[in-house]
């Protein structure tokens, strides 16, 4: 655990008002990042026989580090005593996460030691590095990872960051939703009628049902149908703890946390599936239309918003998508874009 | 000729005020696009041995259409009597110009005709005819693509509607500096010291070079050096009328206009050149850093920041930055990519 007090008291904060705290803290370290829309796009997921959709996007792959995880990575850090922090902090990531611990120790003077599977992606290990971070390296599994990472904390005493299963983190990423909704009613006069959002390990899901309680915003979750912990989890009533998986989604390669499942059961309406053909062709429409780069993980509620899965569910209205990260690897980009 | 009124009146009103009165006419009728900053590029930008730079972008690459043509295609058909319409407007353009033509007909409930080299990318043909123009194709050359407008147009006596070397063109486009220097002093609280726009035929350069007028922005041209008419042009004195050219920036490989060349004399600067990999490590580092794709043409700006030519001229501070279009061939984008 990464904090002082209480499990059972940190849990208890698990709501919409918990959310509307970490904003208040964070929200002069973050980006607001832009909420978009497209003509085109909207007018793709409306189809011929439905009443108008209109798709409001979230673009948190302009955030600081290129994804939403700064902001649980700032809060969990502003929420710790500043001894706790003294010898820095650690953790284990092959992405968006570890960049995002970096900024915020940088941001608050400290260090970040960050454990990167050898086989990462070169812009990675480089991003992350650029923000001041020591990158250590360990083999790709769980295990590996884990044992390299347990290794330095015990040399360093560094603090353990979790990516997502942890209260507040779990509070800073609701803060995507707090803001969408907010620039949906101020920018464009428009409330939310529903909100799809990415689920991997379940941070920013979790933090954005806590978020749209009492709102009257309903949730749904996408997922790649390669890494379907959480809908497979959700119908079995029982969290899947492991996922194996190639998808090309690599943010979403996670299984569900502990505390996160329990939130997601109670208060996600559906968790829908998508193909890796509708990932990627929805991406390839994202940077098509709309002339910005999300990653394959981040185009996945889009995915699911312009299958016909999501056209029966008989959502119209007004639509929020977050398009939660923009980190590819511009060398492969190629590919990607290819395959779909 | 496009106007009923005499050429020499409509040039007498290529001032500020003239872009004024254009703004009052299109605003409501594009889009006002974002104006972005990003960190690590200014950061670049500012080097070791500067003061401090800051980049606004004004990103047109997310302007209906993908780029800023609309502007002045939007006003050079607002400026028109209905009976000079209804026969409809004819073009002919390989790439944004047509599409923007096209959209701007299309709100207007008036036939577009667009000329297309038969060698155009699918996508942009596809993109031209999806506003509902009807497209025409002809051989790649100038004179075959004039052939086969001129023929159309007598069919049709559809009213010709130039890209660039026309007042009204030129007075659109230089709506994109007023909103520019609006929003950085509104949403930043700054003042731009300079702007650097691209130059191609030159009605974005003249229009901006227009704008800034009496107001203490300093406008500079960025020009690739392998389509570089328009600075070997201000360095004798005299318009270079053609430009034979494989750039990889292909909004920017015509010569500059006759209307244009003396604005762009009186009022510009400097003009910069940059090589191809400077253009390329330009629009990569867009990708990569703002997450927005913007095309070759669109980077040169960013890639006359970025050199060192740039840096002993002395410009620090607020320096705006016009990212023109964001239509790439994604089916391409991998290769462009890998060339820088």
């Amino acid at each position: 655990m990464i904090e002082s007090r209480d499990p059972e008291s940190l849990v208890a904060d698990l709501t919409r008002q918990g959310v509307e705290s970490a904003y208040a803290l964070i929200k002069s370290k973050i980006k607001r990042t832009p909420v978009l829309t497209n003509e085109s796009i909207s007018t793709i997921a409306t189809g011929s026989d439905r009443i108008q959709t209109t798709l409001f996007f979230k673009c948190e792959n302009f955030q600081k580090g290129g994804a939403f995880k700064i902001r649980g990575a700032t809060y969990a850090l502003e929420m710790l005593k500043a001894e706790d922090l003294e010898n820095g902090v650690i953790t284990h990531s092959s992405g968006n996460y570890g960049q995002a611990l970096a900024i915020a120790a940088k941001a608050k003077g400290i260090k970040a030691y960050i454990v990167m599977p050898s086989n990462s992606a070169r812009p990675k290990i480089e991003a992350t590095k650029s923000y001041g971070a020591n990158v250590h390296f360990s083999g790709p599994t769980a295990p590996e990872r884990e044992y390299v990472t347990e290794t330095i904390r015990k040399t360093t005493n560094a603090r353990l960051i979790p990516p997502y299963d942890h209260p507040h983190i779990i509070l800073g990423q609701g803060t995507v939703l707090l803001e969408l909704m907010c620039q949906t009613q101020v920018e464009y006069g428009q409330q939310l009628d529903a909100v799809i959002v990415p689920v991997g390990g379940g941070g920013l899901l979790a933090g954005c049902a806590l978020a749209a309680q009492g709102t009257g915003v309903r949730v749904f979750a996408a997922e790649p149908a390669l890494a379907d912990d959480c809908f497979r989890g959700v119908e079995a009533g029982r969290r899947v703890p492991t996922v194996t998986t190639t998808t090309v989604a690599d943010g979403l390669r996670t299984p569900v946390g502990i505390i996160n499942f329990p939130i997601i059961q109670k208060y996600v309406e559906k968790v829908f599936t998508v193909s890796e053909e509708e990932i990627l062709a929805a991406m390839r429409l994202v940077w098509e239309r709309m002339k910005i780069v999300v990653e394959p993980s981040g185009a996945v509620p889009l995915a699911v918003a312009l299958s016909d899965r999501w056209k029966v569910e008989g959502v119209n209205g007004k639509v929020g998508i977050v398009l939660s990260g923009g980190n590819v690897d511009l060398d492969k980009v190629g590919e990607l874009l290819k395959k779909s």
